[in-house]
């Protein structure tokens, strides 16, 4: 029977106080057997900010028989090894039972993981990279003030991830943007895993919080209830723009004598022995065996959250189609499609369902125009990439339709480890990067990037679409907005033509709709393929004509869908003859690669070049870039030509 | 000829200032000239940035006719994108001639590019990504302390940068080492691309810099030569053990009227009609025409300065052979080589030549021996893995041999971007990851690493390489510390056997050396072949021996380099039969992959299976997540078995 608190008292009652403890002790008892147990885990920061774990979920409006309630309040643990202690409490508030949790903890299979993840019920994010919680809290908190909803957020956090740079990004958000609805617990035990915090690296938390704008409350004593009340209920009243930080002097290992205080127990669970003498302080019996013969059966399941499915209902509008002479850039036809999809979905006077974030780009990502239609729903975060990627992450799940613009090297190769963490979390964040590859030109190598495939690859739950022209593009922006999920849209900076078929007239009309997985023969040829996508189809195009001329018959292939691949015609394509692909990206790691390796898994080696950015590039013009690394028409021509013998 | 100013003097004299205005104006001439011929670029912190630039030359050791003279001062440019400032000083500095300059900014091939890069003599390091150079500069200044050297380091900031959180890691690097031997000059124009700073996300730079312990000095006017030259000097002084920022209150486009204070030319250039205006306010004729021209005849490229090639002549000590019966861990057979290059090479009472780098997590990387032999050689820079691989790039370039150590998913994944910029910089870091792939175990998916291959592919001057034992290991840590470059090594974090011979011998014994782009057949067999490497190679050996009780004759080829990759054995294994490759990475980006890649450009199509990880490994024994992916001995060697029908 979880214990609630009265958000109006002035203090905790005895008998509250009393329960607390009686809670403490429980849940000190399964932080340590559930590590000793697993032999393995943190037992000693479970046990600092535990105390105010349990004040918390006192505090905040819950249901443990239905953890995704939409009115819940939220509660992100930064510091993701402290899944003893989470799990302990959410056991102790009845979102599962403490047999469920002491047989599963950190076994394959099992819904009790070694950092917390969302497959338990009552984890609203999986952490486990410090530093990064505080993002996607304040994520939440800016959801939630997006949504006009008054769900409050809280996160927790360990002192020694204070030293990663993300989160004074975090807080310069949660400021600006004013997050009242926001309170931090600091789990303040002065200890990390190589020592004193002070002795790694130096820092005054309470300052850096008070410089950057926050409302500070420091707990000389993270232990006592009544101190931790006050400062939470005071924060969870908080309606003044500012949100708080409640920085709590803890004692790590807190209530085991021997382990109190020692940097030892950050990540070191007690031999059986020690195990013994510990809950005997506590006052418990030693189950400790029967629990490890139980953990001896296979592991039960039934805990187990799946990911969240809910997703808003968004109408694609109507789509721009760009005429044959039209010469503009896809950034222009992502802006005009934003625009369109903010239109049809954002009513004016309620919260928008279509949002944009983007980190003082906003001019040169074309998300100018969708600003000005939609204030509410765009976001500056300034030149803070890493938290503007994991705040979009975390408005993505809570049904805004986010999308997050800004230059490919920032959307992508920066935030690689952010959105690897968006992708564990099953987010739907929309990743849609201007200036890729060669054809920023001038800006050089920094920014160029040409690993977008390369990276994205590595995750298993993202689409990676690269459009080859505004109309192409203006389709896959409405697409991927209509779909949960997480997609990377990637795109040039130039002015590009607008692909025609032989007849001259527009290839991605009216009727063409996009479809994952299926790529686009914007040439039938019968002698060999080219496949391409993105920025250098123009390019290719050309090459066609040249080998048209010299009476070659060469197909163009448009393999706009790069993740998922479209496997049957890439097999068509070597059914053909030989195979040349042509991509502005690294050409080790791209779609040549990829071809290459869907050929050999069926089987299939035909003759093939890949033809790609082979070192870094330089700084100048696009069209030069691209012919110092044979990606212009003529060396294309020449490359398939070879081929063909 | 260079202006040089007296560090001693009180004041400038009248001559001196009117020298400087002199040289301002040849300079904002070059700045408008360069970017309007180029038509791009960025004038307006060229133009604030400007008088700082030029006071710093003045007073900076430095020799335009040997530009990497060792005992000269350094300048980092973070805001790499005022290159037309930089390269403006520095040609009236006579680091090249104007011509060079003008003719060749921001063309293909030249030595002027968009973002400075050290290709520019007198430019240190290849910037263009905000918020990084000042880790590069506390890694330059952090080298000059660690080898006793007291060369200055300066670097050149903007204020939009400031909202990076990589740079409060930085600015604590710098006050817990005492770096009173770096300066920052903040350009504090109160712009960025989209506005006002205060605008795009608010916050006190000062502030921020006192609460992190700098010494911090503002000027209300950063275009006072007077009083640029006192901080400046004083700053130059300062052995205080307290670094110092210089903030500048300056103006955006100062000195043309109509470019003042205004966001826009943060990157724009001016047409050549508002050239033609601005060069007649600075009393200068108006030569565009004729640069124009100039600019049509190809680029020159007589400038380029090539990478830094010194080295250290480093000692490779005694190689440690484990033998057969010694079951321990890849992460102690470092630690040990590790301490072995130290005693072989970090002499008594000189500076350390080999130096290790780590972020909270000494014990777990193994680099505590290291550290307690070595403690000048060793630094502790907390959880602040952005700026660490920074720095350790940095250090890498100034001699000493540095080794940044931490977990997989924050020595690759995380720092993915620095790591590329270490890499355009030809850096020399060596980056040995422990906690790599599923063998991570209870950890669960946050801390398995499983794409350092798939991205470490998308650079191109990085070395990849995974032993297989604390054998291999410790030749291989050996090996890269003798050469200059970027390598990667990784190791899971479980004990692991020693691999053997079929007798029963050492197989990675005291004769064994590690070449890049061999691999090392540790069976032969004519039915097919396994290729591995690392923690699942014992279970490949498994594979082996049961595949072998029943008869098959089979090869395991262990591919610990994996870039470059041994394409020759990947031939032989092609002509044996078929092809497993086995591996703890994501399947789709990893050996597997590059296996098919060179298959396919040698025209081979062997029957081929790729084993490695399908999804977001669990939280359990490594065992247990091994054979839910099909990577245990059995499953591979049912794998094999079907292969051969």
């Amino acid at each position: 029977m979880p214990l609630k608190l009265d958000l109006a008292a002035t203090d905790l009652t005895d008998q509250e106080i009393a329960s607390l403890k009686e809670m403490r002790t429980h849940c000190a008892r399964r932080i340590l057997l559930s590590t000793s147990l697993a032999a393995s885990g943190h037992p000693g920061g479970s046990l600092s900010s535990l105390d105010m774990l349990l004040v918390a979920y006192g505090l905040l409006k819950n249901n443990p028989e239905d953890p995704r309630m939409a009115e819940r309040d939220r509660m992100v643990e930064s510091i993701g090894h402290i899944s003893p202690g989470v799990y302990a409490v959410l056991a102790e508030n009845g979102y599962f039972t403490e047999d469920d949790f002491l047989t599963g903890f950190r076994r394959t299979g099992s819904g009790f993981p070694g950092h917390v993840e969302s497959i338990v019920p009552g984890v609203e994010w999986d952490t486990g990279n410090l530093g990064q919680g505080l993002s996607t809290a304040v994520g939440m908190a800016q959801a939630f003030k997006t949504k006009r909803m008054d769900n409050r957020v809280f996160c927790l956090m360990g002192d020694g991830e204070h030293q990663k740079g993300q989160i004074v990004e975090a807080m310069r958000h949660a400021c600006k943007y004013k997050l009242d609805n926001l309170t931090v617990l600091v789990d303040r035990n002065h200890l990390q895993i190589c020592g004193d915090t002070a002795d790694i690296m130096p820092q005054s938390i309470r300052e850096l919080y008070r410089v950057m704008g926050w409302n500070v409350v420091y707990l000389e004593d993270g232990h006592d209830y009544n101190a931790i009340f006050h400062a939470m209920r005071d924060a969870y009243g908080n309606t003044g723009g500012v949100p708080t930080v409640i920085v709590a002097r803890t004692i790590m290992g807190k209530g085991i004598s021997f382990m109190e205080n020692k940097a030892k127990y950050h990540g070191s669970p007690l031999p059986p022995d020690m195990l013994a003498k510990a809950l005997a302080e506590l006052g418990v019996d030693n189950d400790f065996d029967q629990w490890q013969k139980l953990r001896e059966e296979p592991v039960k399941t039934n805990t187990i959250m799946q990911p969240r499915t809910d997703y808003p209902d968004v109408q694609p509008g109507n789509p721009v189609v760009y005429d044959a002479d039209t010469v503009t850039d896809c950034r222009s036809g992502y802006g005009n499609a934003l625009l369109g999809l903010a239109e049809a979905n954002n009513r004016p006077g309620e919260p928008p369902v279509i949002c944009g974030v983007s980190c003082d780009l906003e001019g040169s990502v074309k998300m100018g125009a969708f600003h000005k239609y939609s204030p509410e729903g765009y976001l500056e975060l300034g030149i803070q990439e890493h938290h503007a990627a994991a705040v979009s992450g975390a408005m993505s799940c809570e049904n805004l339709v986010t999308f997050f613009s800004t230059f490919g090297s920032f959307a992508v190769s920066e935030v690689y480890n952010q959105n690897r963490l968006n992708d564990f979390n099953h987010a739907n964040i929309k990743v849609v990067a201007t200036h890729v590859g060669l054809d920023v030109g001038e800006d050089g190598p920094t920014h160029q990037c040409i690993d977008y495939l390369g990276l994205i690859k590595n995750y298993f739950r993202f689409s990676v679409f690269m459009p080859c022209d505004p109309n192409q593009t203006d389709r896959i922006v409405r697409y991927i907005a209509t779909q949960p999920g997480n997609f990377f849209v990637g795109m040039g900076r130039s002015k590009t033509p607008t692909i025609t078929r032989e007849d001259g007239s527009v290839f991605y009309d009216a009727d063409y709709s996009f479809k994952p997985g299926r790529a686009d023969w914007l040439r039938r040829g019968t002698d060999a393929t080219i496949i391409t996508y993105g920025a250098v189809t123009p390019a290719c195009m050309e090459a066609w004509q040249i080998l048209t001329d010299a009476g070659a018959s060469v197909g163009v292939l448009n393999m706009a869908s790069l993740l998922p691949l479209d496997i049957d015609a890439v097999i068509e394509a070597a059914g053909t003859g030989p195979i040349v692909t042509v991509e502005d990206h690294h050409i080790e790691t791209g779609l040549g690669a990829s071809v290459s390796v869907t050929l050999l898994e069926q089987g299939l080696a035909p003759k093939m070049t890949r033809l790609g950015v082979k070192h870094y590039g330089g700084s100048g013009k696009p069209a030069d870039l691209y012919r110092q690394q044979g990606l212009d028409g003529k060396s294309i021509a020449h490359s398939v030509q070879q081929l063909l013998g």
